[in-house]
């Protein structure tokens, strides 16, 4: 199934990798050259004979590769298990989805706590890195993985931006996009909670400067802190006045551990990397698609065959309805063929990743359509 | 000048103070009594033979009542040369400004590090206070003074919440009032920020559950995280991207070196006490006017005879225009006599303190068409 000598595919405690060895490094917008490059990656369903029905999901920024079975390192369900799976909008009985790890991740890509040729973490010593570099990491994988094309890339939020990122950079090999809760750039308020959780980690004596792993320390408070603000920008406005008020009755100054008892992810500090978040979020921050092109949006889709459509949901101010129908906007003007759709709900960012039925229609209508163009059969092949 | 055998005026390092005994407690929401209370407070012009021209100024978050003087503690500049002085718009040759410093901050006003009856600071000892506490204290103030109805509460942000409270609380005590950059209440977003600032202050191990002044340690870290979002949430939206763009260029992950650079109160984590910060911005984030009235912000205003001007800048998300002009349509549902005026700036929050010709000219105007109706002279009298 791997194609090309460069690239090893290996297994090890659940977690399945592709690493490319020296003769396939990564070169990155910086100029520097990362080398050797692991991803990990996990895929559902398979790939039909003419390896035209392939998905690729990006995942949202403290998400991970387990997009519809459990993760075997934490324990945790599948993130996103309304979405993609069998009879699901992304339905792996016909699709072969496939979800990678994002470069500067911490499960199992190349990232900070990777080791470097000197047999140390990197830290801080791994290369700035920016969205075209995550999505160049994923077209390696791809093009190992022998896919010429891809049916669909599609991903939430900051997964959304690097769907973006694959239309703009590889408009033949995106035959259909689709982003959820996400925009071609941040808002400030996004910029802001991020800058604040990288202060958060930074101030922690235990992050060490970014030398943790060296020197056995590990800046859980910080992390906390990053934790929280992620938590607080996924709930929609009326949520976070109701915790407030919550909060104000039983105690005077902290929400974490309230959010962290009313959502599932509790264990995050455990699993992310500190110097992750830090790669990751500034990643985020420092993506604007427009401004990569002179200011006008619609120059990263020029070139576009890609067909898109746009969810947002109407109380996410982390990436706000309005940021949809900019990038709506900017693709239309590029001759695009585009839907925007807004859905109605109460339950912030967050309500991507809950049960939405106009959300799951509208989704399932937009693949169906996309299968049908594409000359996809109900009818599985074999990879 | 002081009224009420309570009540005694000191002054010493430049501070001039009034401490109420325990005979004048404050009485505070949540029922516990508050005493003895001490209010830092300085005062610019001369009061009239009426009493009539007394002005109250509510400072903002991390302001204090050095409005339009020095800081002889800090030796920072006054706050608001612009708006408060002789010949600005709150014109200190016939009007006589007050401005205390509020109560739970740590500028002379008893607050958490304020020494409690055992002689130990409060820290978190220290009882839960809001906004309606704060103007109570800063109404004990103000009666004292022997000033029965101010002729114009005005106040930026935090202030100008404390300025409407005022509104609310003693409507025939306040012939005008002016809100800048402020609301009935806080957006979500500026809550998340708070929210953050503080679980920032409570993961430094040098906060010590609250208890650093008692063990000698200071959470200087967590504080300029506090001060980072801070700052952050006083820029545009605009002036944010362009800080990250730099920071991109220059440094890998952090903003707040520049940010501080860039900006005046640099000595912030020096001057401002932590718990302080705790306490205010949660009684910030509590604060929501029309929740106090049933959920209809125009009962809180019902008995206004007092009239409003209400500025906001277009650019500030931390108090968005959308709000100064929720706040105008309750205003004139109740009635009330209510002018909204959104300045054009692309300075955000931070609007309020820089120059800008056309806020300091509706502001003048205001004020001179609410002296005019007030009967007030051009010239000053003796207190």
């Amino acid at each position: 199934m791997i194609h090309g000598a460069a690239a090893k595919i290996q297994a090890a405690g659940g977690v399945r990798t592709l690493t490319f060895d020296a003769s396939a490094p990564l070169r990155l917008s910086s100029g520097e050259i990362l080398s050797p490059l692991t991803i990990a990656f996990e895929s559902y369903g398979a790939l039909n004979a003419e390896r035209s029905n392939a998905v690729l999901v990006c995942h949202g920024l403290t998400g991970d590769q387990f997009v519809a079975g459990p993760n075997p390192i934490t324990g945790r369900p599948a993130w996103w298990p309304r979405i993609v799976g069998p009879g699901r909008p992304i339905d792996t009985n016909r699709l072969y989805v496939v979800c990678a790890n994002v470069l500067g991740g911490s499960m199992g890509t190349t990232g900070p706590a990777s080791l470097a040729s000197d047999g140390s973490p990197y830290g801080l010593r791994f290369a700035s890195i920016n969205l075209a570099d995550m999505v160049r990491a994923q077209a390696m994988l791809i093009e190992a993985l022998d896919i010429e094309s891809l049916f669909l890339v599609v991903g939430p939020g900051f997964g959304g931006m690097q769907a973006l990122q694959w239309a703009s950079a590889y408009p033949k090999r995106v035959f259909a996009c689709a982003t959820v809760a996400s925009g071609a750039r941040q808002t400030a308020v996004a910029m802001a909670l991020s800058e604040l959780s990288r202060q958060a980690i930074m101030a922690d004596p235990d992050w060490r400067g970014g030398s943790y792993h060296t020197l056995g320390t590990r800046p859980l408070k910080g992390l906390s802190v990053a934790r929280a603000a992620s938590q607080i920008g996924n709930l929609a406005e009326l949520a976070l006045r109701d915790a407030f008020s919550a909060a104000a009755a039983t105690e005077r100054f902290a929400l974490a551990a309230q959010l962290d008892e009313a959502r599932p992810n509790s264990a995050f500090v455990d699993r992310f990397d500190a110097n992750s978040y830090l790669y990751l979020t500034r990643a985020a921050d420092a993506f604007d698609l427009g401004a990569d092109f002179g200011g006008n949006l619609s120059n990263a889709f020029s070139h576009a065959a890609t067909r898109h459509c746009l969810f947002s949901f109407s109380t996410d101010w982390r990436y706000p309805p309005e940021e949809g129908r900019r990038l709506a906007r900017a693709l239309l003007a590029a001759g695009a063929d585009a839907a925007f759709i807004e859905i109605e709900s109460d339950k912030g960012h967050d309500a991507h990743l809950e049960e939405d039925a106009q959300f799951e229609a509208a989704l399932t209508g937009f693949i169906d359509a996309a299968a049908a163009a594409r000359g996809l059969s109900l009818q599985v092949g074999v990879a």
